[in-house]
């Protein structure tokens, strides 16, 4: 995008920031740049300079400074987003959080953590349990996405049935704001109703408003037990009426994760150890709390699941068999890739009522483009993982995949859905932003946008 | 405020204003008008008409009417806030929702319910547990309050320790802008990541930002059971040590209230049919879920009470006899009110490591004003109800009281605490907000409120 000329204007500014911030905060190296490019999705763009700050002055000193020289800033946290929302596409900074990765402190007593966020995700939720507390959000990505970047996109996972998405674990943000200011939003107490909900509103808002820096989340006790049961089915529509069952049975579990046949075929013919009951479609139910709660809710979930049709049920008891069936499910997107085909991850979400009519509608669109698809997800939240699997070497069947993304997410729309559960707008899902958002709701983004960032330096090119 | 010119010139807009709606629209009684000047709590301004949309459409009228005059407007629900929060300090117009309270849908599959604002928020949870689901926020007033006044409060309750609050169970609002623009935010679906959380921004935001013309609300499944404990104990810093020790044991309770000395003796005293332990503190804890789940967990947390010091434990497995414990519970504000004095109902909240010390400081604090204090609230939040007794005929005792006051908040931010757990800050905080909020975040208030309302219409006078 850039003329040589400004291109050896800028180098000038990356020697003044060098100068500004303490030695090796600044690289320019290109293997750094190609790095910090690109995300777990397809679009890349080459920073000008990557930036690894290590306190809150320092990032504010970096935003001041980019700010006053009109410098877009693009924040990261570990690279781990499926729809590009990290890709610095207008150049310029990119700010990785990954070396503020401290827990500062975990309290059960307050049920608090506070964390840089570079933190990887797993990793505290491990130093939480250590303490007997837990940290339920749990994207597929846990052990390599941290907190920041988990914040940006709100991230959910299998737990959020019972136990909500990345939002309703942020008490207290500290944000650097476009022009540098550092503020504190929210609180370290459980209950806050001070003014407007600033915390919320930055989470979620994929580094278009600011950058975290410190994040004070919600800890709750750690449930004793759990179980898991896992179940085979004929049909995809006999599971997903299993997955009505059981709600409206009064239980709530803590996961309830569905997968069709194509990704059934994947994970037995792609993985090794693979403990999947026999069938078409795979129910895996998970149900926790006191050590008898969980048998009684978990006889009761195996229970429905056969009177729901089910053709095997497998249920495990012990945390060693549990984490074994969570295994298996966690490995679908693996297996999925071992085919050496691209797997364009879509995250839809539609009104629970339509799970049956979205796995027909999937499969038609399957056959109808010619486009092998695996569905599988969090069922009980509606959150469903649409994978077209595209030949990454045939233009032509690239563009028919967009055609039938086009397809997938009007008729997703048309039910009362959204085109992302858990992922974010980022790039990959930008074309479609229009068609989801009526004018005047991204008119009142583009005020907030204007409002906190005017001259529009953080994150440029995104959906605002 | 107003001159008698500018009020017969305003005497000509209501005219316009009553052509504009269908008959019966609009008053301007007296007795209406002094109704709808005031909330629970003190403040009272007179409003210059009051009306009452049925439709979407009616209060995008009225809202396009009153921006092109200049008119302000203030959002009522059912008038139960605590903070003065839907005062129409400015006069203007009073818009009320309280004829816009249809149930419009449940739906059990979708696990939504889809309500008016005016609909009071007993009534929702009611309907829907007839269903077997179940609206977990439940405000002391919620038998009297409205779904609109609890999402512009973002009201809590006894059970958002394991529940949340009211903005993690709205998924959807239809919301028309100040100047009269109708906008949907949010969906039907339990996750959603399109975009900025802005149903986050308007759920807590005391009507300053737009009025809530419908709600899609997430509900979950019932528990089929539930347990109350109750336990007396001889001092209050033995009942926060065992909520420390429940927390730390692995539950997590549905409730977790606390209540002190004077406020187990305000009850004992003037309510009849009291069913309270003996003790100088009092705990009540609810535990919910399958039936055996309740039964190992109330057991549990028996156990724990009594190995804390409970001098007396009183257990409750049936839906009368833990009604009965509940019902003295919600009596206690009833209780101190028979005193005939009056009640400064404070919400503070400290992290819950200052239980114990909020409570001396508390007893210190009435001790040292010579103002009678009683405490109780969600000790599980750390979200303290801190009621002052003022003699409502001695001025130099409410200037005492707002001078302890001063106090009380002071320490409450010193500790990290905040001024407001649930009620908000509306006109009775409004003295506080300097001290609780930093300017740069005032600011970011500042922006947000000129981004959506740059005419100040909506609320005016209020913390914006």
């Amino acid at each position: 995008m850039d003329t040589g000329e400004t291109r050896s204007q800028k180098a000038g500014w990356i020697f003044q920031l060098e100068k500004l911030l303490p030695l090796g905060r600044v690289s320019c190296e290109p293997q750094v740049l190609a790095e910090h490019g690109t995300d777990a999705w397809l679009a890349r763009a080459l920073p000008e300079a990557v930036v690894f700050p290590r306190t809150v002055e320092e990032v504010s000193a970096v935003l001041r400074f980019a700010w006053e020289r009109d410098i877009p800033v693009t924040a990261r946290g570990a690279g781990r987003g499926y729809v590009g929302g990290c890709v610095p596409v207008r150049g310029g900074i990119v700010l990785s959080v990954a070396y503020m990765n401290r827990i500062r402190e975990i309290d059960p007593v307050d049920g608090v953590a506070v964390v840089e966020p570079g933190v990887i995700t797993g990793k505290l939720a491990q130093e939480a349990r250590r303490l007997g507390y837990f940290y339920p959000p749990d994207p597929a990505s846990l052990h390599e996405s941290s907190i920041g970047g988990n914040i940006a996109t709100n991230a959910g996972g299998a737990r959020s049935l019972k136990y909500g998405v990345t939002k309703h674990y942020v008490l207290g943000l500290e944000v650097v704001l476009a022009e540098g200011t550092i503020v504190r939003v929210g609180s370290r107490t459980h209950k806050n109703k001070t003014g407007f909900d600033l915390v919320s509103l930055f989470v979620g808002s994929e580094g278009l408003l600011g950058v975290v820096t410190e994040a004070t989340l919600r800890l709750i006790p750690h449930p004793p037990a759990r179980a898991v049961i896992a179940a085979g089915f004929e049909a995809i529509e006999r599971a997903a009426a299993a997955v009505e069952n059981i709600l409206t049975s009064g239980l709530l579990p803590s996961a309830l994760e569905i997968a069709d046949r194509f990704t059934v075929e994947a994970a037995r013919h792609y993985l090794t150890d693979v403990s999947l009951p026999p069938g078409q479609a795979h129910l895996l139910v998970e149900v926790d709390g006191g050590p008898q709660a969980v048998r009684e809710e978990g006889e009761r979930v195996s229970q429905i699941l056969l009177e729901a049709g089910a053709i095997a049920v497998e249920s495990a008891w012990e945390e060693d068999s549990c984490e074994r069936l969570w295994s298996t499910r966690r490995s679908f997107s693996r297996a999925l890739s071992h085919q050496g085909l691209l797997k364009l991850n879509e995250d839809v979400t539609v009104p629970r009522s339509r799970l049956v009519d979205l796995f027909s509608f999937v499969s038609e669109l399957a056959r109808r483009w010619g486009i092998p698809i695996a569905a599988f997800g969090h069922a009980g939240d509606g959150n469903i993982h649409v994978n077209l699997m595209v030949n990454p070497n045939q233009e032509e069947e690239k563009t028919r995949a967009q055609r039938a993304l086009d397809e997938l997410f009007a008729q997703v729309l048309g039910w009362g859905g959204v085109l992302t559960g858990e992922h974010g707008i980022g790039l990959a899902k930008l074309s479609w932003w229009p068609q989801a958002v009526s004018e005047p709701v991204r008119e009142i983004h583009r005020k907030i946008k204007r409002a906190l960032d005017p001259k529009g330096m953080l994150n440029p090119g995104k959906f605002v």
